[in-house]
């Protein structure tokens, strides 16, 4: 059974508490932008392309309830702008939220320049463009496991069967439904121009492991998680978590008390270990090739 | 503050119960063999020397305390020939145990033989033996410490600092006092007359990192752990836990129950990349001149 992350239909969202698995799978409802912000503040979402899809839909919730202006175009602008700078602000380093907001803003402006648009029309197309970003994350995981299977596959001998270590929440979690790795071997959290992939901790030493091998290692990601902005993978920001992660289970002391622990969440694996290449829904490249290939499809 | 994992004098044994670290320290009386068979198969102790010692202190426990034929020397020796046989029923994959135990064995065979020993003596000759083995697993470890401290200290320009990286329990939970690799990498359960080496599971992905990063990788092994009759690594063999060492955590399931799990102990690096060299209490050796270095000084 595949897990689903979110629950949506128009007006209402639900997220599935990632805190509380796997003892317990509790949906939560998300009445709006504040109770998203907090769940993504406090982990209960994980995974870059269902922080930017909790916190997108939660603003159309809030929007198919009536809420902000619905006299004046402007306004209405003003406070989705509003409620985008504040869904960024729980969790900075989630690139695709940042991009999905700048696009949403850039939506929301072009409608708002077309001659005609009433305010009632500007809040459904606003509506529609969001359940259209959650129809996109499905089937391009749909077919980023398409790609990776038939990449994959088509290497093999006979065609399989084949043994495939995956690493990470990289499956249905990760996403609104169908996740991107479980056809593969590791998602990624970000793509710096150059290749380089930024992923939970402990993928560069799985890289590192399978070059040495000779066993062919792939990331699977959204194209969505490139960021050409950033030349190579020194540039990204590693978050680095509590160390009480670490040291604590449900709250109970496991180490001694005066351990430090230095607990980063990510590493960045060097695009020259990606050799198998990057899985995305527009096929799978080799990492040096990919933001030129999404640019090319105007995809950045 | 050094953990110790077992606690001797003439007499008396304590064992630290393992299985119930961090959340709490006990000492468990070990009153002979027959408790110390059950902390041997239950893990309560781990790590191939503290076992040994265990196993062969609990003997010495009853011998002090007057078990056994007091009026026959071929009596006691069956007696301790026979109580060795048990001892090592509990984990037979105990390399350390399965050759001290042998030792033993001459060792008693050869003071029967002495003319004029009396059954006391050969009791208070066994008992001395093995506290001897305590002893010198305690000086061994010194020596482990200063052979690597120095070593690697001096590849250091200027001495230090150094920044070592450290897998499993290689401190002093793993031998009677001061633990093997906490002055220097990994340790190892058996090293083969190869020079590859069986340890905790992850250490073969730590040393592939290690060569790729052009870090030097050292194992921290007391000569006994060194198996000259097995060719390489890949006779050694590996022990299967259970997997509700991983699908479970005090009894409650973390995982989905229909997952199916494979754990093994321990994995088996290559001689190749231990590139720092094998540090035992004799100084530090290339993995593959290790075995004739022991040979030379009758180790084995």
């Amino acid at each position: 059974m595949a897990l689903e992350s979110l629950r949506y239909r128009r007006g209402s969202l639900e997220v599935l508490n990632q805190r509380l698995l796997p003892g317990q799978l509790r949906y939560e409802r998300v009445g709006g932008v504040e109770r998203a912000w907090g769940a993504i503040r406090d982990m209960e979402v994980r995974g870059a392309p269902a922080i930017a899809l909790l916190g997108c839909l939660s603003l159309a919730v809030e929007l198919a309830a009536g809420a902000g202006p619905s006299e004046d175009l402007g306004a209405l602008e003003e406070f989705v702008g509003q409620k985008l700078g504040f869904l960024l602000s729980a969790r900075p380093t989630a690139a695709n939220l940042g991009r999905e907001a700048e696009r949403l803003r850039a939506f929301v402006r072009q409608r708002v320049e077309t001659p005609g648009v009433t305010p009632e029309q500007l809040r459904e197309s606003i509506i529609e463009y969001i359940e259209g970003l959650l129809e996109k994350d499905r089937r391009d995981n749909r077919s980023i496991g398409a790609h990776g299977a038939s990449h994959i596959l088509g290497r093999v001998p006979g065609g399989g069967p084949v043994t495939l270590l995956t690493h990470c929440n990289t499956g249905t979690l990760a996403t609104a439904g169908y996740g991107t790795a479980l056809a593969v071997v590791v998602g990624a959290d970000r793509v710096a121009a150059n290749g380089d992939v930024a992923n939970k901790i402990g993928t560069f030493q799985l890289a590192v492991a399978a070059r040495h091998m000779g066993i062919p290692f792939y990331v699977a990601a959204p194209s969505s998680t490139c960021d050409p902005t950033l030349a190579s993978g020194r540039l990204i920001p590693i978050e680095e978590r509590p160390g009480t992660e670490l040291t604590h289970l449900g709250g109970v002391l496991l180490a001694d008390p005066e351990v430090d622990v230095w607990n980063p969440a990510f590493d960045v694996t060097p695009h020259e270990l990606i050799t198998g290449g990057i899985i995305t829904e527009w096929g799978v490249f080799a990492p040096s090739e990919l933001c030129r290939a999404l640019a090319e499809r105007g995809e950045h």
